[in-house]
């Protein structure tokens, strides 16, 4: 086992962050390092915004599920999934391209993504945690007012960044499904109710694990909650625009 | 600067491989390192094909826009956006749970690629190269077909891996575009004609860089492509089957 390994096992998100700057050159190197990250035919279908205005860090708590850690961070990074800066750039040259379809957001979507991991690295090579926002993609009318973003344009990531305080240092990482389950030799299987039973037992800390209580619990929680409905609204919103341009 | 930020920074995609297996303990560690990856909830929302059947990595060989390299690579593996999962144990513990929505295909890509970047980092720590396949979201019929995906089960990401070729590493990593395109403070701002022009003359290594002869060959043989408008109409597909359960 490696240095690196070893990082990618221990880091764990991060809610909690001292009340300490992130220094101009450890940010520089986690934006270096978004940038180095894997893209699909060097493109770099994305673009960052960097929230350095605690006025829209405040905002972005509350329209991202009301958490208000999020406005305490020291560095907030958006990650867009972006086809309108390659979309421009061949109207530049005068080339009658297409408009952007669902393959061209799935795609920048991957570029968004990867990128915003390097981030994560990086910033956990530097000792500071992190936490990805799922709830950037909520509420998508006052989002692309906030952002200024066009239709072409996804906020498909949202990171927060900061030293993490010492609760959350030594805080458990949540134990992982097995990988027997996670793994599919040649073809997908479906898991059976007895794997699902099991693969969730497994996972558990607990000896006395009730699968129906608590996945029903999780379920209401999470799958059923407002917020989950929300995001599925914007999503469409934002896979509409994409979908308007079909062949 | 340290290691990890050098690793991050030097890592390039690698298309020739040796003829060299890849021993147990280092796959394993990097599918430990994926699943070690941040996820929404801890809920893992996807599943890795591990592709071992020589036929099955012929196959997609070809259906991944003919590329042979991929059946040579000594490790294959595809990770799918999978909403299925916990969909079958909300069902497993009796709960009426809607059908996956646009909101869910979202969050299961991003944990999906997330765990994709974590198994790059891990297999280049171990001098492992490895290249990102986006062709793999062509061919929906086939892919379902091959891989026996269902509805609920994306392919969002292959990952060819394999020591890569002294021709591989010695190759120059392409460059990138410079932060001041791709980082946006506060607010997306859309890059004018001249700036988009700038961005892509920094990023040439050609003194006569010509951007309009550049951006109309790469939009012909990228974005006008057959094989960008086979991924589109592919991840058409993919998205209705969430688009149909909107609320």
């Amino acid at each position: 086992m490696n240095q690196i390994i070893e990082l990618l096992k221990a880091r764990k998100s991060v809610r909690q962050f001292e009340a300490k700057e992130i220094p101009k050159e450890v940010k520089d190197a986690i934006l270096e390092a978004a940038f180095h990250a894997p893209t699909a035919g060097n493109q770099m279908l994305y673009a960052i915004i960097d929230v350095t205005d605690d006025v829209l860090k405040q905002k972005l708590s509350e329209t991202c599920d009301h958490q208000p850690f999020i406005a305490k961070a020291p560095l907030v990074l958006i990650f867009l999934a972006d086809t309108r800066r390659w979309l421009d750039a061949y109207k530049t040259a005068g080339v009658e391209a297409r408009l952007p379809q669902m393959g061209d957001l799935f795609l920048a979507i991957q570029d968004a993504v990867i990128a915003a991991q390097n981030a994560v690295i990086a910033a956990e090579s530097f000792g500071l945690g992190s936490c990805y926002i799922g709830d950037i993609l909520e509420n998508v009318e006052e989002h692309r007012t906030l952002l200024n973003l066009d239709e072409y344009v996804v906020p498909i990531s949202m990171l927060v960044f900061g030293f993490p305080t010492k609760g959350q240092i030594v805080r458990d990482k949540p134990k992982r499904f097995d990988k027997a389950y996670m793994v599919h030799e040649n073809t997908y299987k479906r898991l059976t109710q007895t794997q699902l039973r099991e693969m969730h037992a497994k996972q558990s800390v607990k000896n006395d694990f009730d699968f129906d209580a608590y996945i029903t619990t999780f379920c209401n929680r999470k799958y059923m909650s407002d917020f989950a409905k929300e995001m599925s609204r914007s999503s469409e919103v934002y896979a509409d625009a994409f979908l308007k341009n079909r062949s």
